[in-house]
């Protein structure tokens, strides 16, 4: 990184009309987060003293996403899309007094490595291009380089047939010095067919004036850009491939990788097993040596070592898995911590709870945490059996050692130890059952 | 389309032996629907007069389905099996007096586009075959056209090395004019090997009287039949492959589109989301901005717009959701209609139901619907607030604005306003959890 | 098979750091089975006297899985990983008596075909070596064959260019007599760059007393051996794309083959259809006709005829379902033998459990089979009907003909043909729900 620090400038303003949707382009999910989270994740790794996000199509929805994605970012609006030079400009306001090195990345650009962000923001010359030899260069701007370094972008329809022969290819992002910037973009014309302010015109300035340009070349995967549902769809493909190769030379197990669905910022630990089928949103960690089951969906939850979820599980945000702990089917744990080997196996609802260790849930119990109006919370101490289909009505505490019988609706709290019973006493009528059939029938039959 | 009308023969009768089932092979599903039902579509996108399917094995299973696919079609039975030509001749008393256009499809031929369909209806010739250049003709059939049009159609086994040189080939699929085709076929021989009339030898009776035929060709991947499994699991890759990317093409959202499985009617509205692992049986409607989040099975139902369905969620025919509804996990919707606003968040079964906009429906609430005998309807009105685990024993009504307390069976209907409860007090035990626990690790150790 | 009588040694000790795991390599699973038990199902299918098994890594664990995956197999350790020729040292004393032919298999190399090992079985050289053309024969060991049969194994870094033609690359399996291992294998030396004891050095050895060497050649794909976890995955990819296939050719109908996961053992009959995304654990077999639908997990479990299953049903262990039952979504069922015509709709779990012909379990019903301390078993007669959301526990029995209301907890047997009731009257009380949302929504105002 450069001495003088380093801020990064995301151009999101793009409205993505290909895209066939009311939804900015850049919101659109990749690995379970918005395409301009994978550029901030990529910014932010850069350790800047600032971001700055451009946005214009969406911006107020954009700008909620950013602040929830990286609330240190700031966002600034192009009201009006007038090319990328235009763009960056409006961002300048928010770097005022700033004067390291300002990277200028695409927020929908999502694969540009780590490493290859390095280089740019480690380079020595004062403007650097990110360009990559395209197997195809087709209608890419071409990076024309001496021995002086990058002498200038030629873009396609303006090239001539020795240039077209060029393959390095112009990514857009660019690294410069922030006067460098502020100096040279208020030189840039908008003298071209569409009227527009163009970034790269910024590199024939700054040769104008005796500055080195150079290129940092990366693969060109990594300069892939969305621009349709189906290149999302093979970029989520590409996404998710590399992310489970990376898990699995980490040591983790994936029974069957290509039916899982990992997002961004999956934290999966040596030796933890996932099944067939598993689908990852954001905020999950699974420690080693733990297993996720078949069919489980998990979002914003931790589970511990030892730990079995599923099959047919879903953590909520906020559901914590002690070590040991078996989540199993047809469950469901939102904003719930299970302490160390609690068991719960089938058909139940723990939302808005806290359970001590080694409690065993049955089957069918609920937390019912909503009483129509707000949310209350339930509690339940170590060691305790909660009979089947208990209906734990919050706010309500069931104690240590403390019992429920199954079928019962708990409203008040169980002190530790004691055993807590709603239910009422059956009644068993010798041969009612034969009469009530036979009845039915004939009434279906008089119809 | 020819003014004088249309008429659609479906050829329907073969045994498939190779598929190894005692199902009729045009019974075989792809893309959720019979295979006949494909070559019933697109007939019935011609807007003919009439549609005649030639059913032969499994007839009346065939029939059956065909019945229920498109009421208006007719079949008729091949009894034996003697060929193509004998086929379409048990299909001409169905066309009495008819005196249009008649094209004859295959059951088992499931991609022809419409536009090819157009294409043969509206041809001026006397008879038109549907071609198409093989990228390995193999043992197809030959066309041959001189500048007349079509001459002939060529077995594999009767043409000469130059003709095999042809890569124009036969689909099977012809059209012409109802006279022609009367008169014609009475003059088709089984003089071959196989015993057997064939369609094809109507061109060069046709040519013999000096009609004009000629050929309209095809895409190599529309004529595909299907003949075994293998062909048939290639089939639904490809019917698969080409809906997800017409719907991504339309603006929906498919977060992982390999995973999500789609039949032939489903429709969903642009900006809609899709989650992985999403299973769509026929006739399934979602409406833009919809959200089907991961695990989801629906059938026969529809999604209004803002709704949100699952994970592992379950829509049954006849499944209704208002604007706004919530479907949450492991929850199933059968023949009910849920308006505006309904939250049925977890562990539910709501059959033969019908529920008010902004009724809360709590975790673990039961629809019991048979009673062993008879299915029964249960109606909530708006506003109404189920609590957790109630028993809904129908028939049934719940008033607006009235509540059920958590864990009561209601056999009784519910005035407006009112809340009933039908569950016993909690009666706390102290110390009894304890003593209990005790008694069974005892009694469990003396064993 | 050689009249002598058969003995295969399974060389299984190896460590698999490339695998970055703690669990032994050959205890990954592939097919749902560990690596290991594919080559000791290889080697039992040849019906040999005695199977042994070398463990070394993970000793104590891969012991335990030999025990339950073929309890009649041996293992012996081998204390210190000395090269293959050390390996199969320890396995003499096992073997000692015997005097037929010695097959010298690896735990992770699970895809020799049977035909293959029946073919090096019956060979009648004294020393046979199983071999495979390479397409790119890299650094495999090289077989030097002549008309007078195969003279050596030349490793790559001793063969000189000539050598290095060869495309007969060395698997590493071999067959040979008892008494010639036994007198051979101690002269092997370990004068190597990694001083160990290689099992190809035999061949020399045999050769250079006059015995006849031979060579079976298989298919490449055969011969694959599992080193990391990516390679793990492409096996399983083959794996389960060979046994899709095997099972559309015997007449199974997979709707969406690459969605349904197999293991090594499943069964399933012609005519049955499995739905997308379908989970089968070891030990399942479903009878012909029967239909899964999607969304499903199985393990150890029987579907018999015209059952149906599913969507989002779970069968565990012990789960026996009769002629034409159905299982419906969110069911769980776990050691439970449900006869002819028993209907299981919804939200059910049954464990422990038997349930007499055509009775119909409602939804929500629970077996409450755990007391805290021991399981307990529950069994239901025919033609009962469990109401929804009944609580049964055991050990209890419902008999014939018997109903329970829904919402009962039953704890007592019910008899035949007897209704049993166990729930609170409802109570209904005018405008209570309206005063008490007034209230609930005034108290969270004033917060």
């Amino acid at each position: 990184m450069s001495e003088a620090g380093l801020a990064v400038v995301v151009l999101a303003a793009g409205q993505g009309s290909r895209m066939q949707s009311d939804l900015p382009k850049v919101l659109h999910r990749l690995g379970g987060v918005p395409l301009v989270g994978h550029a901030l994740r990529a910014a932010r790794n850069l350790q800047p003293e600032q971001i700055v996000v451009v946005t214009g199509h969406g911006a107020d929805a954009v700008a909620r996403a950013v602040a929830k994605l990286d609330p240190e970012a700031a966002t600034v609006l192009q009201a009006e899309q007038l090319g990328t030079g235009h763009a960056v400009r409006q961002a300048l306001p928010s770097l005022e007094g700033f004067e390291g090195r300002v990277i200028i990345l695409y927020g929908d650009t999502p694969f540009i490595a780590q490493e290859t962000l390095d280089e740019l923001a480690a380079h020595p010359a004062d403007l650097v291009v990110l360009g990559f030899e395209a197997d195809d260069p087709g209608r890419y701007g071409r990076l024309v380089v001496t021995d002086r370094g990058l002498e200038r972008i030629v873009e396609y329809k303006d090239a001539d047939a020795a240039t077209r022969e060029i393959v390095l290819c112009n990514s857009g992002v660019m690294a410069l010095q922030a006067d460098l910037l502020r100096r040279l973009i208020v030189g840039l014309g908008n003298d071209n067919a569409a009227g527009e302010y163009y970034l790269t015109d910024l590199v024939a300035l700054a040769r104008a004036e005796g500055r080195r340009a150079d290129v940092v070349i990366c693969d060109e995967a990594e300069t892939l850009g969305i621009n349709t549902r189906a290149e999302l769809a093979a970029a989520e493909a590409a996404f998710q491939a590399r992310a489970r190769a990376a898990l699995m030379e980490d040591g983790v197990t994936l029974t069957d990788p290509g039916s899982v669905f990992l997002a961004l910022d999956t934290v999966i630990g040596r030796d933890a097993v996932i099944g067939p089928n598993v689908v990852f949103g954001p905020g999950v960690t699974v420690e080693s040596g733990a297993e996720i089951l078949p069919f489980c969906h998990l979002e914003g939850c931790h589970v511990s070592e030892g730990a079995t979820v599923g099959p047919f599980a879903r953590l909520r945000p906020g559901a914590e898995l002690g070590t040991d702990v078996h989540v199993g089917n047809f469950v469901e744990i939102k904003n719930a911590v299970l302490d160390e080997g609690v068991k719960v196996g089938h058909l139940t609802y723990l939302g808005d709870a806290h359970v001590g260790e080694h409690t065993n849930i049955g089957a069918g119990t609920i937390t019912c945490n909503y009483d129509g109006v707000s949310k209350h919370r339930t509690t339940i101490g170590p060691r305790a059996f909660i009979g089947s289909d208990t209906m734990l009505v919050a706010p309500v505490h069931v104690g240590a050692d403390a019992m429920t019988g199954s079928g019962s609706t708990i409203t008040e709290d169980i002190p530790d130890g004691a055993l807590a019973i709603g239910r009422a006493r059956q009644v068993t009528k010798p041969g009612l059952a034969t009469r009530l059939m036979a009845a039915l029938r004939l009434k279906k039959e008089a119809r």
